[in-house]
């Protein structure tokens, strides 16, 4: 029985997420599926990140168990000839079997990508489209506020069920890539479902002017959703990459 | 009678190139086709380059001349509401009748982005994916051989008719993006058809140590298309930027 870490891009708007569900494509369905038609074994693939519908990844990591006889960088282009364009499999390596994708992550890093500028574009779908003028100075002092350990209970969304919705972000930091696009690149120890996209919806408002970067501590404080910013688009925001333990 | 200018971003990988084709689809002939739509004039829309079937652009200039009553900017939301998405008007103006944006062009830009690495990506197609080890000490080596007024016969397209092949690059450099991402940036007062990707053949073969950086002087010798490179694939060529004179 062999431990199998796969490295894992993919292009998420085809995908109900990396979570299998009853009726929708997903990443780990498409990946589970096609384990087993290949070795002919039900097989489970443990993601270290479960993202949402429509997100993109370009540092997903996975694991599978597998007793099928196969050089274990072999899997990687194995899977990749029978896989859509979308999904890529960077890499494949054996790793003891005590190392858990899921449970070993010590952080991770997303990406949330704005567009601002007035026309949207051509060549880049994987980005939030803001055709009006934002506040970038405002949403440069807002970004603090969210760094350290904190409730994120208000940035939380609906239907999720956790021990605890305290977290803690390590850094989050803004970088201008031209052409009016911006790239918000956010790490934690772990994130609440959709938490990231109402952190941002919450900071594309303070670039509204419609709240100040000084009124997210009473965010904080609230515990509530509803006092928090929207919930933005899935399709702008990637699961970057995700950092475990030396070695890993 | 106004000049309109209008700067066009597209993904190419749809079109047949930029200029009108008799049978196939092109960026110009959609947008003349729009034009003559929507004002109920046949329209010339005169191109800045004319980019090859398969390439991208970012930073395309194009002007036609029209008597329809429409302030100069509302063109680009009018036109980006009726055109493909693969197809952006980024903004439109107006220009002085003496504007070409076709003859007046003092340089471009093109960039040709390489992905070497094992696997292919989910996320980025507008990319010459290279899975196999490239000397790229080598490769940036080779890079000022073009730099400078010299005769590019060589790296000339069959069937081109010009008055001269000399041509003038003023720089040529190699970005590394990570993740084996790798941009080329040239710029040049002009191009000779299918020019950039005939350099970067020959560049990606001293990658390959088929040949030595010292072996391009020879090349530019020899006035020979055979001595040069294999030309690359349209999908990694992307027309970045037009400079035009001051103010323009």
């Amino acid at each position: 029985m062999e431990n199998i870490r796969l490295d894992i891009e993919y292009d998420g708007s085809g995908f109900a997420g990396w979570q299998r569900q009853p009726a929708s494509p997903t990443v780990q369905a498409t990946l589970e599926d096609l384990l087993q038609k290949l070795t002919g074994t039900r097989t489970i693939v443990y993601g270290a990140s479960r993202t949402d519908s429509g997100v993109h990844a370009r540092g997903q990591v996975a694991t599978f168990f597998t007793e099928y006889s196969l050089p274990a960088e072999k899997w990687a282009p194995m899977l990749n000839f029978h896989l859509p364009k979308s999904v890529r499999i960077v890499r494949s390596a054996s790793v003891p079997r005590s190392f858990s994708a899921q449970k070993q992550a010590i952080s991770k890093i997303y990406e949330y990508r704005v567009l601002n500028r007035a026309t949207q574009s051509a060549l880049d779908t994987r980005v939030y489209f803001y055709p009006r003028p934002l506040d970038w100075d405002a949403i440069r002092r807002s970004l603090p506020e969210f760094v350290g350990e904190k409730d994120f209970k208000p940035f939380q969304g609906a239907k999720a069920e956790v021990k605890t919705t305290v977290r803690t972000i390590l850094s989050f930091e803004l970088l201008e890539e031209g052409d009016g696009l911006h790239c918000f690149r956010i790490e934690g120890t772990g994130f609440l479902k959709q938490m990231v996209r109402a952190i941002m919806g919450t900071v594309i408002e303070v670039g509204e002017k419609k709240r100040r970067p000084e009124d997210i501590k009473a965010i904080f404080l609230s515990g509530d959703r509803g006092k928090a910013g929207r919930t933005l688009p899935a399709a702008g925001l990637t699961l970057a990459k995700i950092h475990f333990r030396e070695g890993q």
